[in-house]
C-alpha cells in the first residue's frame, strides 16, 4: 500500500449551461467524500474563462492511493448520488515533482 | 483589470516515452515565468498510474490574470523554449469556488 498522501486532480469538461448542475453534484459527492477515511482537504476549481476545456477542476487531498480509490468506489457504488448527464470526469492521482 | 490572484491549471496529454522531454520542457519554461511580474508559485504534478489522461498537470499561482496572460505571451514570443512535439497543453485561469 502507497501510504504517501497523493493529490486527485480531477478536469471536467462541462456543456454549456450545466454549470450550475454540475457544482451541485460536486457539492454532494465531496459531502460524502470528506465522511470516507483518509480524507484531508478539496478545493473545487472554476475557469474564469468560457472557453476553457475543462469548466471546473476538483484538487483534492487524500493520506494515500487506497483510501482514494475505496471512498471513490463507494462514491460509485453505495451514495447513490447521480451523475450529471454530459458531463465527462478525467479523475487521477498525482504526486508533486517539481515545485517553486 | 483583474487584480484577485488566480490559478493556473495546465494539463498535459504526453505521449509514452515523452515524460522526461516534456519535465524538461517545463523546468526551462518554470525557470522564465519565474522571472515574470506577478509571479507567485508552481508546482508540476505527475500522474502516479500511466493511465492517467493526463500525466502532467501544472498548477501555478499568479497575482492577477493580466499577469499571467503577459507572462505567457511572452513565454511563447520571446524566450526561445521549443516545445516538445506531441505534447498537448490545456491551459487556463482558475478561481476557487467551493473548499473545505
Amino acid at each position: 500500500a502507497n501510504e504517501e498522501a497523493v493529490t486527485l486532480i480531477n478536469a471536467f469538461v462541462v456543456p454549456v449551461g450545466k454549470e450550475d448542475e454540475a457544482i451541485s453534484f460536486w457539492e454532494q459527492a465531496a459531502e460524502f467524500m470528506k465522511k470516507q477515511p483518509g480524507y484531508i482537504s478539496t478545493a473545487l476549481h472554476q475557469a474564469i474563462t468560457p472557453d476553457a476545456k475543462f469548466q471546473l477542476i476538483n484538487i483534492a487531498k487524500w493520506e494515500s492511493a487506497d483510501a482514494f480509490k475505496k471512498a471513490h468506489l463507494a462514491l460509485s457504488q453505495e451514495s447513490g448520488i447521480e451523475r450529471v448527464d454530459g458531463v465527462v470526469p478525467s479523475p487521477a492521482l498525482y504526486s508533486i515533482v517539481r515545485s517553486d
